[in-house]
């Protein structure tokens, strides 16, 4: 007896539940209502299109084959019916049946189903400030935005643009207007840093650094308070707690919502974050009813918590299970780690997890080391610098995050990726420094950055490194009358001495046994190189000698250049 | 009390376990020797000096804050002795002290140890073939074969090459003697496919037509017989089971021979593949006694079996944990996974775990998926084509290997470091699957290869997909009277349904509702596209409508054009 599937929602979740329900189970007729006329579309492509590496927006709709995802595509190709342009009103979950409203017409249907899907997915949030209503005010949602959005920028209706919101989405779209149209960008970012819902400050320091280095100008801890506009209602400038900024368009990217509406009517229980609760086989409260992708609450695996984590890449993995299980198997997602990558002009970021302030926030008492080095051997002449920081839990030592950038983002993945995968597992730092991963010098060193970021982590909560973090440094030198110990080149310790006269020691690591003595024993030295290795190497010399006020400088110049300049000024 | 550590070896892992030693137990007094004068060089980094990636030698053994890693840098920097020149010729483990002869002088001398550390490598094999001895015929075993190596090439003496084995450093020297310096190179190996240790004959076709776009020769299941030379007792050539290949160089790369007579000649255990017995922390069957790197036998993770496994990564990881064994911890080397990573020219290959012979070796009943898949989402601009291949246990689903290729090296460690890392853990195809990894467009498809892979592989075990591989088509078409149906656009399929007539369906993937019944029930059927997705799509919908004779041709022209280019030559 064939059945009826009906799933609500168009865009990356709900196709991939009727495709692979159809291949699994042939028999069950399956129907796709969307309020939208354009579904099916690569929505994480919105800022590569605006920004131009992806000419057509049709692309982002196209299978890697280059057919178009439209109704007739997954009536011929996938094998069942797709309506556009239905909003779904009402789910009678007592007689098993939709209300459908076509969006032209206003025409209400009823349509039956045996099971029903949710794949409803967010609303971007639009803060109630004045002014949001004016025109060249954005979110990015959809393709309309998108195509709304490239329209303005291709008749060069923008000068200037203010971002709201230091999230990814709101970085790369800073990123798409000022570098391929020129756009004087800024971003306003409430909290104190960019991407803080992935990476801890230092990173974010790094990342801060990017934006500014490609005229991308980044207001932490800054709130708008007003789009204000002109006598045509366009916008003209946003009032912010910073001042004024005048630019022609502002797009808000300050987070999402769940659509829950139709659920929350039906009396599907919806959880604290405001998403549809679903169990591990990703059924709802009722059991005819399975929900998905961006409107779901996840569990976090590390954390426990639940979370929404709005991700193209974790509907699809959903949409499987969902579809299996309909299909009558027993499937189960069992939850989220959290990964994360982003492009961000020259560099790629990648995280897993959580940060430093996530793992506080769920009871761990979190330590970090902080690791730079060049990303495969250093001799290999595509060699650049990667930053990654490894977190673990003090007591239990169990890994609980990574954070990672640098120029060469496949190369950023690769090492997220490898540690991300084994997190579930509750692993101890010590696995992470004996981690397998791939070696040849064109792609790794023989010490790779993922095994001395466990070894550096051990020796942390060992007490065999003592760390000073360069935040630190920075908001503390030279008022706390410390001593850095620069073991560099004299060429390249020249601006420290010559700045900070007896409070910065210059003496090169292969003189140190001969010169120790010019060590101060009796106030804090601060062992500081060009990326950590040699101040370690320093730090732990000397206090086999006796001297116990040592720490070393995490990532040291190679960091401090980024987050705080003035203090080195090397070059 | 001071204790004395003696390592014999200083090219990686003895250099870690002094250095790392005298971190954690400053105390302890550490002497490395070593019997050739160059020590603590990048190995792997040969085949990038001898193609001029790398341009001086000294390269391979700097820091990478540049200093050179010599007996001065050792006792400077990291404090401890460094003995160059100094052969060990026995160990007396009744009365704790070795033996060492000096390379010029002849002189011997006795050192005592408290604990020692086996850290002697491998030798490269030269297989007992006359001529071995000419000049012009090398191992890649050190910093002096390199430089004889390009010392030749500098002078324009070599015109063409042969290597003789078709491994990793085979490969790699081919590259760079063909590509920087324009030597007419022929590989020749005595197995059936090139990396025969590494990866399936599938992907080595990959490999090989790699190796052929580049102008270099490959020649399987060849071996050599002789080495023949001039009268002045230089290369002129070799002598093959394919005929004989004038050249003026020949590079053997063969393998490798752990170095363990001294271990042996003491009495130490020498396990079934000429390796140093070790426990998990890696100490010998004498309890004074530690060994680690190229030398030891390392335990399989996934198949249980002991191997050889020479690599500067391993060596690295477990140089840690004997420096923390012998410093008075409990820290133990699990085991391997056999990761590896090798850039071949225009692409980057990496694997881990077993091969499906390996697998087969080892007693498991493989099965694989075979996928081809952009590296990154197919509207963003630097996309390409990677191929991995997934195999698992048909009874109990257990993930047991990862092969994968493409022109984005660094994407490729990507996949193939993120599924290594779980393989330990005993997983099975569905948490390949749900495998989360970094999603963004410049980095990853939303369907990323690696859960994609976990698809296929378990529709395969599922019965979903019926697959044929590329090479048994390959080897069965036309003869077979099997029917192709090709489901691409008309412009591809052309040659096909002209060479093959009515054996070479063509009906376009969303023609295929509408005239399915020109499918013959009859006989095998085929289903063939671009990359094998749309291949599956319409075996599944055949099936449903009753064709019960259909299979889908993974990977399908993506991986045959490379394979057997005669059978659809589309371009």
């Amino acid at each position: 007896m064939s059945t009826h599937c009906v799933i609500i929602g168009g865009v990356a979740l709900g196709p991939k539940v009727a495709s692979r329900l159809k291949r699994c189970a042939p028999e069950t007729k399956v129907t796709l209502l969307d309020r939208d006329r354009l579904i099916s579309y690569g929505g994480c492509g919105i800022p590569y299109f605006v920004g131009g590496d992806v000419q057509d927006v049709t692309e982002l709709r196209k299978t890697m084959y280059h057919m178009e995802r439209n109704e007739e595509f997954f009536k011929k190709v996938k094998h069942f019916d797709v309506l556009t342009g239905k909003e779904v009103v009402s789910i009678n979950r007592r007689d098993k049946y939709v209300t459908y409203r076509d969006v032209d017409t206003g025409v209400e249907k009823d349509l039956s189903y045996d099971t029903l899907v949710l794949a409803t997915g967010t609303t971007p949030v639009l803060p109630p400030l004045p002014g949001t209503d004016l025109s060249n005010v954005f979110t990015v949602a959809n393709l309309h935005h998108a195509q709304a959005i490239k329209e303005q920028l291709t008749q060069g209706a923008i000068e200037s643009a203010v971002i709201v919101g230091g999230g990814a989405i709101g970085l790369e779209m800073a990123e798409s207007f000022a570098d391929l149209w020129g756009v004087e960008t800024t971003v306003v970012e409430m909290l104190d840093q960019a991407l803080p819902q992935a990476i801890g400050p230092d990173m974010a320091g790094l990342v801060q650094k990017q934006l500014e280095d490609n005229e991308v100008r980044f207001l932490a801890g800054t709130k708008v308070t007003e789009v204000i506009g002109d006598p045509e209602n366009r916008v003209k400038g946003v009032k912010t707690t910073a001042g004024e900024i005048p630019c022609q368009a502002v797009i808000f990217s300050v987070g999402v919502r769940p659509n829950t509406s139709l659920a929350a009517e039906a009396g599907l229980s919806i959880g604290a974050n405001h998403g549809i609760v679903v169990n591990a086989r990703l059924r709802t409260s009722d059991p005819y009813i399975y929900a998905g992708g961006d409107c779901i609450e996840q569990r976090h695996l590390i954390s426990g918590e639940s979370l929404v984590m709005p991700l193209g890449s974790l509907a699809n993995r959903q949409g499987r299970v969902i579809a299996n299980n309909i299909a009558g198997g027993n499937d189960q997602f069992k939850g989220v780690i959290g990964n994360f990558c982003v492009k961000l002009f020259d560099i790629g970021v990648a995280r897993a997890g959580l940060t430093v302030r996530q793992a506080e926030e769920a009871g761990f008492d979190p330590e970090y080391a902080l690791v730079v080095q060049p990303d495969r051997a250093h001799f290999y002449p595509t060699s650049a610098i990667m930053y990654l920081k490894l977190i673990a839990d003090k007591k239990t030592r169990q890994v609980l995050g990574v954070e990672a950038l640098g120029p060469n983002g496949d190369a950023v993945k690769a090492r997220v990726d490898a540690i991300a995968a084994v997190l579930p597992y509750k692993i101890d730092c010590q696995d992470i420094s004996n981690l397998e991963v791939c070696y040849s010098p064109p792609y790794a060193s023989a010490m790779d950055i993922v095994n001395v970021a466990g070894n550096v982590l051990q020796n942390i909560l060992d007490g065999l490194n003592q760390p000073i973090f360069p935040q630190e440094l920075a908001d503390t030198f030279p008022g706390s009358g410390a001593v850095v110990l620069d073991v560099r080149h004299p060429d390249q310790a020249r601006f420290g001495v010559e700045k900070y006269k007896e409070q910065w020691l210059n003496i090169p690591l292969e003189e140190i046994p001969d010169r120790m003595e010019e060590v101060p024993r009796d106030k804090p030295v601060h062992v500081y190189c060009n990326t950590g290795t040699r101040s370690y190497e320093v730090q732990r010399y000397l206090n086999a000698k006796g001297w116990d006020r040592v720490s070393g400088v995490q990532g040291s110049y190679a960091v401090l250049k980024n987050i705080a300049p003035d203090l080195d000024e090397r070059e």
